[in-house]
């Protein structure tokens, strides 16, 4: 078996957010659902349309390095998703509820972020130029997409969490 | 059962990062005995004498909202270490193991980062200015982690993987 290079860790991660991006396809929607306020609603499935936008992108960079879009088991979106159903049960008809939904939607962001962050650097460093351009689009957005979060959570969701409980 | 609140949300949230600092000082040993380059072990060396110091603020503000110190199992963090050994165990020996270690152990920071930061805000919210202060310093220290973890990743392990490909 030949040694394993960048080129490997950079194919095998692309697997992994592209098989995030898909599960998160399918989690996105619920969580929409579940949102109690218009804005928040509005927040993920504006998301929605982004991430589907994503996900072409990774299949353009599968063609980048000559790869068939594929993805790979990826324990780590696995666990976070499984903790904002858990959240969104308990935290059902609450008054924190959004509150739970944000958190648990930007522990997804950052977990995007990091592997986004990641795989542009080994992009620059391949010299995968035109991927460079693509991932730090997607990255650009997720980033985006965390701050919005952050500013609705703090405009909002919490203040509304609060006051309900006083 | 009463309603669920905002405070509900603060102390869960709270038992599921206590949870995951408590995993995050197992593996970093690991992590700093499989890194090839002596900047990487040292750079997790540092962070878990961090770690350390974050599980006692973690305490401090169980302390704080008049409750016991107290784990609730976050698939998040166990998701994303299962994939952190997973890669080491693939790319072991390989140029690009420490490129492969860095992108892991940044996962982690990132899932640390939003937890800490949604903990800040909903303490802030609550009126909880010791905790804010605490949860602020730990928020800070992570950041720090990934900004350098970002700068190792870019002037050597990413290089060195690269370079020995060639």
């Amino acid at each position: 078996m030949a040694e394993k290079t960048l080129e490997d860790l950079f194919h095998d991660t692309l697997k992994d957010i592209y098989y995030a991006e898909k599960k998160i396809l399918g989690a996105l929607p619920k969580m929409a659902k579940a949102a109690e306020s218009d804005e928040l609603k509005a927040a993920f499935e504006k998301h929605y349309a982004q991430t589907e936008a994503q996900v072409e992108r990774l299949e353009e960079v599968f063609g980048i390095i000559d790869k068939k879009p594929q993805g790979k088991t990826c324990p780590g979106i696995n666990g976070i998703l499984e903790e904002g159903t858990e959240v969104m049960k308990e935290f059902k008809g609450s008054v924190a509820l959004d509150a739970a939904l944000i958190a648990a939607a930007q522990a997804v962001e950052h977990y995007e972020i990091t592997r986004y962050g990641a795989l542009t650097t080994w992009a620059e460093t391949l010299g995968l130029n035109e991927a460079v351009a693509l991932l730090k689009e997607t990255l650009g957005e997720e980033e985006q997409t965390d701050v919005d979060l952050s500013a609705l959570a703090e405009s909002s969701a919490n203040q509304k969490a609060q006051m309900a409980a006083e």
